[in-house]
């Protein structure tokens, strides 16, 4: 019974891992989506992400998921590695729960503010390569966002337990 | 010793309560803006919210917000009532952490969407009596939306306790 318990952390931790590749990649896909979605011309006007705040702002998100994915997989590895969590005691359950809950927040809201603006481009100009890629973009930001809350699910069970009321 | 352990408990089941009161009323705002907003004319044309799916939208997930919210509102009158709570075991935790989790990313979404297509709307005509008020309830909606944010992370640290492994 008590050689039981740590193969259920460590089935949860690759479960962790796993959704955090997963994000990491779809976070990947969608940057470079939205990015290469500037060399479109139309009307003889260059448009790019950078000519919209909003898709300014999606980008954002994406970039910022994106470095709290590979510092989160670096934390795996070295955990791997070395056998110790990097933050010891509560602290590393705390961050993974704060971390994973403001990241999820973050990248929602950038999938949404991305649709939102995209589907009212779309209406106006109906097939466009442009906005083709910042909704294949937007998609691609809200698949890492379900991978990301599905990570925030598992680091608010896991969050270090105080003596019930 | 015992004694102090119900107060702590009270002490967060009023925080949360008002969490949801204050996030009622945001959204209540929130959406009679939006609903108001349709009355602008320009240029002979009525603008009005369901014109946009973005603001439909939007305007769905306040109004899911609010529903979430008055069902907790009548849960909380009901335990104060009755001395009971309404789902009772574990259901009761379960259902304030998912109910929390999935009405804060709904609201900071449709929030987001709102404010991704009111600051490019704004930028092709600067002012507009139409987008000031969908701006204004976009950001009611960012507040109901942080409230939530405050109170899913109440019932996060409040889960049901697993042995640690």
């Amino acid at each position: 019974m008590v050689d039981s318990s740590p193969s259920s952390s460590t089935v949860s931790r690759t479960a962790l891992l796993l959704l955090r590749v997963l994000t990491f990649v779809f976070l990947l896909i969608a940057l470079i989506l939205i990015a290469v979605a500037k060399t479109n011309d139309e009307t003889g006007d260059k448009i790019k992400f950078s000519d919209f705040y909003t898709y300014r702002y999606t980008i954002s998100t994406i970039i910022i998921g994106f470095v709290y994915n590979l510092l989160q997989m670096a934390f795996s590895i070295f955990t791997v590695v070395s056998g110790n969590r990097v933050l010891s005691g509560d602290g590393g359950y705390l961050f993974d729960f704060f971390g994973d809950k403001i990241i999820s927040y973050l990248l929602i809201s950038g999938s949404a503010a991305g649709f939102g603006l995209t589907v009212e481009l779309r209406r106006g100009a109906p097939s466009n390569s442009f906005t083709d890629k910042a909704h294949a973009s937007a998609s691609l930001l809200l698949i890492g966002f379900l991978f990301t809350a599905i990570a925030s699910t598992f680091t608010s069970f896991a969050l270090p337990k105080k003596p019930n009321n």
